[in-house]
């Protein structure tokens, strides 16, 4: 039997409330909506966070207790705290899973886990994307057929300044002649982070059940087998063997 | 006809006027003996610098000058000023090369490239160290025979909290039981970075002609055949195609 | 809930019925003792099939009927006929997980899924084998400690000649002075690939509870989600978006 | 300075005889224009075969004095000799560098090295091809700007059942929806691969100065450093340190 696990979903909330389009689709926020399908998809233990919130959310209890978690940012990625930062970093290094979404890319915890700049192309105009899956074995892609249309979405183009990924599970079309390495396996620690590009806040791109599918298996895919304990840290080691001097 | 290189070599000199022991092997600093096999080898623009220079000698102008940086600190990581990091940092993404030396595995720039804590198993006992080539295709391993053999070595174990490197070169033997990944590629922005473990301050492994061949050859591997004038960022672009709405 | 795995041992099974040595260790051959490793382990639907059976006990229907499939051979690999080879092949082209396990680096269905001749060094004489945990995130490494020790083993050493494995998972270490990559995982089609190192037939390792934990997480691993009807082929398509012309 | 590179270019050589509206681009074949393309890039050693001549043109003579060989073929995989197949094989384990250009991809040589089906889907109707550089570090696209613009094109679209390239450097966009990994590089034994997705025979694409200048930056990445002058075998080893029994 599989073990329960605990996600919660970071969102910065800050469109939503602000801008009567994005309002109008996500009128509870972009978070409400993953939530609730990840509990149409079975995920029971559910918890959101946002960027107002003391700690933006992210106290080390709340960390502590999650198994995967979800980001989505986009426009204040500057005032999430370093302190904050760092804690998701520690924990991911100890085998928390994480989900950078979208604008995502551009976070201080996305680009501290890659160490480049992980910036882009991009254009806001809407157009067609259409998301091929290259690795059809992996479980992020289980239950898709051939690709995932999106009627309109935000253009995001390569070059992408990211490092090689582990797996590539994605690559995104887009009408206006581009492409991007759109679903992105890596492991930093223990811990596995995926990158999935689509979202933008003035399209219903979360309210699309194939990409909600896609969440879903991420969320299985990233969820621990255990997390350790403790951080990693240098440790003085006895020979096992006899040194023979 | 090739380009030259311009190699800078960094390193704490923090030991060597310190612990006469260390003194005895590296009299004028790790980054003399490593400056004079480069030239050895045929690299004609060799530069130094050290931590009590100011900017740690690592000045934009020096920086932007470098082809390749090589990396080597124990004691200091701390004192290295965050601002040095970030641009040792950006100019990697723009193309700069970078060899990583033994304990700088533990090094700011190190870590923040790689995303990981870098932390490893350790014991300076001295013992036998024995370099297997595992790519005997790879640039870095050229001209060497099946593994390299050092009397007195640190020992570093795994687990070494590292991202899966892009090419893993070299897997070390040591005598008393462990193993570790000792020479690991990477790509981060434009820029190539080689971790390569040997070189504890108490042996004289720099002075080794293979080990010399090694980082010399892996200098050659990282030099950029152009570093991009400016840092990598997010650019809006026009369709190519008719988006078509 | 998951789906049970349906597992087939191949083993050639040439060895134990003729050395007695073997013999005494494997009574009822190598399969017979994975396969109640496996059993206990909470596998129920797991066959064998050995080399002398028809068709090597793998007629199209055994294969169709397998998600898992472990092999075991060593001196009879040039009898193995290419017709049950290349429908093994095609089977995990369709997404059954293959466990290559010890001496069947040189077999042809390995071979042939790696492109490399799998050719390394090897001493037969009985020495410290230590399995290092290189990646403690992965799954094939859940519930182990940080290394695995057997007494007595063959020796294998670098250089192994197989591609870069997508994810190295165990390093070994041997008395006698070499290093191996001894957990290697692949993807082929939509099918796994795991080679696991250890398992001379004349030491009791397939014995040891611990390697008997690696092979039973291994298996957990490359089972499929789904195996898919049909061999992968070239298919014409027609435009999704007008061509333009 | 660096040894001169001893390249081979083959060609089925079979539409450009047959099919005038393939005549007329490639007079005198595809081989005599790559051939051509590459002395311009500086290449002094070029040599072609075609699947007519004895032993395809490639005998152990002429691949024991190639260091890079170039494979375009589309109709008659099938006519090339699994002996012929096979000395390739040998050649690039040995360390020759491999070029396989477009249809190639299902060729017996390709499909042997990679150990998948290689299959794909596929419209060849002329249609907008977009090459996006993905690994701008890379030095197969030194020189290029971002995307590299065919006007007609034949359509390969994912999935592409190849294993995960060990770098990719282009991914495809094409006019009518689709995507495809076009640049892929791998290594097998001590040789490097690249596999290079435009050229369809009843396009000019090999007449355009921007892909001639792809070729010539692969074959300069494949050139080895130094050929083995065997091939790969298991070697029985005496052990290094005392084994201690």
């Amino acid at each position: 039997m599989q073990k329960p696990v605990n996600v919660t979903i970071w969102n910065e909330f800050w469109h939503e409330p602000r801008n009567p389009e994005v309002g109008r689709i996500y009128p509870e926020g972009i978070h409400a909506v993953l939530a609730e399908a990840l509990r149409r998809h079975g995920f029971e233990s559910i918890r959101t966070a946002t960027l107002e919130e003391p700690d933006h959310g992210l106290s080390r209890a709340v960390l502590d207790g999650t198994d995967v978690l979800l980001w989505w940012g986009h426009r204040k990625h500057e005032e999430v705290s370093d302190e904050v930062v760092a804690r998701v970093q520690e924990r991911v290094l100890q085998g928390m899973g994480l989900i950078v979404l979208h604008s995502g890319h551009f976070s201080k915890i996305f680009r501290r886990l890659m160490g480049t700049s992980c910036t882009l192309s991009w254009r806001a105009v809407g157009e067609t994307e259409r998301l091929w899956v290259v690795a059809p074995h992996h479980p992020i892609a289980n239950g898709l057929d051939r690709s995932i249309e999106l009627a309109q979405e935000e253009m995001y183009g390569e070059p992408f300044d990211i490092p090689a990924p582990d797996e590539l599970v994605f690559v995104s079309w887009f009408k206006g002649g581009e492409v991007v390495r759109s679903g992105c396996c890596y492991t930093r620690g223990r811990g596995r982070v995926f990158y999935f590009r689509p979202g933008h806040e003035t399209f219903p791109t979360y309210h699309d059940a194939t990409i909600q599918q896609v969440i879903a298996n991420a969320v299985r895919w990233a969820a621990p087998a255990a997390v350790a304990d403790k951080p990693p840290a240098n440790v003085k080691r006895e020979p096992i063997e006899p040194i023979g001097r």
